[in-house]
């Protein structure tokens, strides 16, 4: 049975202890270096701030834990419940007693979704903690594009050696591959558990979180007895509570020579508009953690805005294209989708995403209706940086995709299952999938990150 | 009166030596450092291959100049002339005797066309060489934005002092800024007539190298005795007989970074496609110079291709699907004009230049509807490789943006008018416009560059 | 008279509200974008874990706050005390009410020790904000060559307008300039009096923040009403309680190439041996966080080791160098001093530092006698990391610069002085300087971070 | 039989083309992509300019093949010959007629020296070229360690497979491995014998070209039909007659970086000063090709200088250090050894080439004397430079390299022997080896390249 969250000073992981034997850990006796381990009753704070009053900026953020209480989570597949979120989690790291046996384990590992820098070093992780666990060589399985992989015969599993993971974090993208579209999750429990595997690491984003999470009701509504631990990735950093995903950090440094590059092109044309789209469907950390001194507005999803009139945008831009002679416009993919115009019923992806209207595009389209003698640029450097192929990770991702992918595998060896393993307050924490995928985060538009940028480049209210 | 060309020896310049007055250069009694003059009588081979037979390879492309002649240059205004092309050209560098005198010179320097890596680098050392023969810093103009700089009265030239120019070449674009469109001869004329300028510099590629013979010619015909000397600027590196063009080095590394982001994309996902688009309007060097190993099939404008059919592109691709799971497909923007389709005339920009079609989208849509059950990852990076902000230019190019541009003032000292500075042969020349205009250099289908990319990726003729 | 600490649970810092007269800030009524106030009650959680049992790992480290409790500060001149570490830290951000009068506000920044990636970003935005909050450009001051610049009659303050800082971000080192050495606080306090400075930024280290704790008791002690905040810059990330210093981010992805060249020249070696030398005088952070997948063997300053020996450095190397052909190692420049033979006393610099005997040469010379037909490469890219000229800051380092000067610049306003500003637990806080200084971070033997390492590249103790 | 260099018109190469048996190309009837075929006749002219007079800027230097006339070559072993140096080089590329059965075809790799970027991509196209003429996978060798792989019982011949060097160009250093030392050359080639290799290709520099020429000698003498092809490598370009070398591109590259690191340093620091020791035993080419505007002052092995006295460079560099407050300045490493003081006779090392006296410290030692206020900054990145790893080589080096390859795999199959391959005024050529390693090339003095540096920064000669 899975266990009940707590008592409300500490919200507890499900497990499958009460399933499994346990036995010690194989590090107690050789050759785990140092350290000792981490306790089931170590405890790390949600929330590290606290406010003197309401009127303390940040107070109504999304990140004021305070703020959100009481909170819904999804408790089951049946119904929602109204939770009130405990202070604490549950500190991520090896535990003294393991419930599965290495010798016999069985380790699967998928990744979903797009792709992030870090996601090879994540694998790669996996993989070596595994194996120094104990697990077989032979016992590690990588699954091929995503979840398709458990049911498509042309590409099957792959053994995942310590040789062949050696030298991959030094490559972009994922050579599991990936593939986006929903689960089946009854033909992925199936292949768990005809494959007998007790295992299943999930790195993915909302989505892939929300699989794993399903993955994991289905294996305990079948009585399937696998530990399903989620790998949080998001290049879009939109996941709740957690400090940042890996690969946020070097996405921003890759949009920031976009954005360079624009300011480069604009200025050297005759009333060169720089236009710049970036990643951000639902929250635009990326566009919000631009340096200031180059662009000189920035547009996301989370705050609205009027193109005409006197306090619109092309009013607030003609202004300075007047004073500097060009303009930087930085504008997130997911920002004024109720402006742009389009047909009809907006369009849903294969996996129930509404397909966002260009809003990119219908910018450019509009300014140069309004600006008739600048010369508007255009880039959209998403695809560039979601690939970014020739430095892979920053070191500072790097080491965090490495205690990520550590934290996952002990773990699952510890019988958590259901969880994601995330950064919480600069310390490393396990949490209930639900937790964290209930709402995408955003950037709040009363915040610190906003309101730092706003007034770096003096950008007003578009009313 | 213009000097005409030679004896079938040596290509010879214009200029106004009859109507200036000689005089020792500065050079001669102070700081010129060693190295003594250049001859007006040094030569620099055109050609410095000669084959066995015309069964040679590369005998017949273009670069063979053997196999141009006779060769058709604009001689004049009134009428083209056959020449028989010359076996040399005249060396670069500082002469002995000068035609201005440095104290009442003044000099004008514009930049023209798109951005390319290098620009601030060639106008910082054309007003550094300048500042060196001695002319007053006041007289040192910059050309705003194009020649809209000469009518233009909101952007009036700007003076150019050693202070203003010390560290733009740690800059991307233009300082002077930079614009498109055909340009008003005669009113430059005027302005260079009005202002009193000696000599004017015109960074720019062939439509750029165009408008100064144009403007030259202008001068000669209404007597105004300006020195007009351009300097050859191509991202495509399109020019007739110079080695290569600056910023071609910058352009191609930016575009290598490009295609592997693409592979590391079509790698990752499920049956994986790689689109990318490329700068070449007319020729495809920079697409045609990126490295095997990454790319599988290449498409430039020099060579013809059909997408269906037994040998078509798509079958071709297809099998490297099978066999490897991805592909990676890399088109130059000018490649298969003729098929796209569009509806009725093709539209001119304001230039006279035909508005290409986006073979790219085309190429999308085809191949979304041949390869169903493909990810199809378009990439368009064209905008970041011209602007190339992070790092402006590569130690290689800079040093030769400084030669071009010593050499560019050194040809105007000594009395050279309508001439481009190149290297040829590892040696820096003067040669007059219209040899380096009177086509663009395209990648020979037949040659060393072609056939290397082709035989190491293992490209077919697709037909 | 100063502030005491509190109650046991917050630590209190030292202002000068009784002296001067408040005021509301300028924020209130006009551009502030929005984000409101912080309030001087709201707190930050000092330590954000909580060890079930000091069986737990990590509980005795340094970082763990409970371990070290009580703790001594230093606070004041007279006496040091035994105080109880508090449970929370005042937050950083701009107060409803401030202390200074803008208007009438003069401003001195000065930038001391070693230079480090990000201190011009730090240095310009201390400037915007003072800017921001209404000081004349005229007032802003920065003084040259560390605090050099108060006494050189030859190197006067210089004033820094908006348009002189605008892009010196884009630069390596300090527009400032820097020095070494101990500082003159009489005569800098005298110059404080002199000038009418009302604030003084000091940016530095360790040594900085010690000499910025002895002017702001200067002033105290001779009634001089100016407020000295201090920025802590650490490439070495050796300050107690802060999260992670800026520059310390960029360095270790600099530190990594030098790293990687090394691998790259011992593997192409017979028998090569690479060794690096890198930064850490008294911790070992930059070494500890070396991604593993390179290097085979680290040494650090908290760590003792021994050579020779079967379970001595060397001999785990040996073994390295059979199974592999090759193997490299990374030393931390504090590493071994006890080892390193010289004659003597050990000398001092000018700031009564003990400087440093070579353990690079020390070990390059043992190797090469034990190691006798190696080839071995030593490499010390110290000097190449600091300076890291081409790519100033990683994009979070640049964001971290700047929310350190802002929160320094809203510190003074609110009349904090004797403080310092720092990342705890995610947020911005300001803390009395001795409490950081009091002993220098170092890298927990017995911690994640070293644990992580050794467990990676497994490491036994060389015993 | 060898055979004689020609006619005063053409430099003609040895070949085997008497002992072995003709046949056709295999590319004459399948797979070869366009082109055809290069013709024996083909010719390249050795020198692409003529001199009006000897008062012309750089008829004197070295480069100015007319300057050097008659030129001594070793022709043999036994003596010395006086030659007239032809005015033209035969071509490098396939020819129709080849003289190797290639699938009965042995070939051997070996790579000598230190590293230098670009090694790994030479490789992968030997293996490439080899395999595209049909030779067996089992066939091709590379030697372990350079020429130490013939006789070291440890590390025998590993077989190169198109699957092995698939990705090799990647990495930095070369796979096989170097190393340094005088040849056993009669050792040499009885393995050559004994393994039956008929090509053998040596990818070195000065060096390992003599060692190459050597090998081919003793092959002639022994009646060993191997045919031994250079591919020219140095990383301070100092090779005859060759437009440049591999990886002396990206090698300038880096420096330029260095310097920049030094600029910032010594710019920050009070009297800074920023010495930089760079490549260059015998020629200073690195050091003479960085970008004004950051050096003030460059010391070449070519150039002599004074430290002391009103013109030397001490005086100058004060003089600087007075106006702009530091100043950086730049030795190669094999700068001015008659002023290094050491005690008796000079060491050499293991090839016989003289130990260099350390220059930079010696340059430190002597100016901490004399700028006794100065902060001096001394840098060395030459190991940072030599093994460049994060970024192998520039695109354009890549393409260079697979050039070089190419041509010398056509070279072996044409019969060949005793050549090496260049790239002579823009185009591939065979030449003998003596012709290109008679003596090092040295910067001239005179020259363009080193009165560019020199009026660019304003040095003047310190004597």
């Amino acid at each position: 049975m899975l266990q009940e969250p707590g008592d409300g000073s500490t919200i507890h992981c499900p497990s499958l202890r009460d399933e499994l034997e346990a036995r010690p850990s194989p590090f107690i006796t050789h050759n785990y270096f140092g350290g000792g381990f981490v306790s089931d009753d170590d405890r790390v704070c949600l929330q590290s701030i606290k406010f003197a009053t309401e009127r303390s900026a940040g107070s109504k953020s999304q990140n004021n834990l305070a703020a959100l209480r009481p909170i819904r989570i999804s408790e089951n597949a049946r119904a929602d419940t109204t939770l009130t979120l405990p202070d604490h989690a549950i500190r991520s790291g090896p535990r003294e007693t393991i419930y599965h046996n290495p010798k016999d384990t069985h380790v699967a590992i998928c990744t979903v979704g797009g792709i992030c820098p870090g996601l090879n070093d994540v694998v790669r992780s996996l993989v070596h903690k595994a194996l120094d666990y104990g697990v077989p060589e032979s016992n590690v399985l990588g699954i091929r594009f995503g979840f398709r992989g458990f049911y498509d015969r042309d590409h099957k599993p792959v053994v995942l050696t310590r040789r062949m993971v050696e030298e991959i974090h030094l490559e972009g993208g994922t050579i599991l591959g990936t593939s986006r579209g929903l689960p089946n999750v009854a033909g992925i429990v199936k292949r768990l558990d005809l494959w007998k595997i007790d295992i299943l690491f999930v790195v993915g984003g909302r989505g892939g979180n929300a699989a794993a999470e399903s993955i994991h009701r289905e294996c305990r509504s079948k009585k399937v007895p696998c530990c399903v631990v989620a790998v949080p990735k998001s290049i879009d950093n939109d996941l709740l509570l957690i400090d940042k995903t890996f690969g946020f950090e070097t996405a921003v440094e890759e949009a920031q020579k976009a954005i360079l590059a624009a300011k480069v092109e604009a200025s050297s044309a005759y009333r060169g508009i720089g236009l710049v789209k970036l990643m951000g469907r639902q929250s635009g950390f990326i566009t919000a953690s631009l340096a200031a001194g180059i662009v000189d507005a920035v547009l996301i999803p989370e705050v609205q805005f009027t193109l005409e009139g006197e306090k619109g945008l092309f009013a607030y831009l003609e202004n300075i294209i007047e004073t500097k002679g060009h303009c930087v416009l930085c504008v997130a993919e997911g920002a004024g989708q109720e402006m742009v115009d389009c047909l009809g019923e907006q369009a849903m992806d294969i996996t129930g995403r509404p397909i966002l209207k260009d809003v990119g595009l219908w910018l450019k389209r509009k300014m140069k209706a309004y600006f008739k003698d600048c010369d508007i640029k255009y880039i959209e450097p998403t695809t560039m940086i979601r690939r970014e192929a020739s430095i892979p990770t920053t070191a500072g991702d790097r080491v965090y995709c490495k205690m990520l992918a550590h934290g996952a595998v002990h773990a699952a060896f510890a019988g958590y299952t259901g969880i994601t393993v995330g950064l919480v307050n600069t310390h490393y924490c396990y949490l209930p999938i639900p937790l964290i995928i209930q709402a995408p985060r955003k950037v709040d538009p009363t915040g610190e990150l906003w309101n730092r940028l706003r007034s770096s480049i003096g950008q007003p209210v578009f009313e």
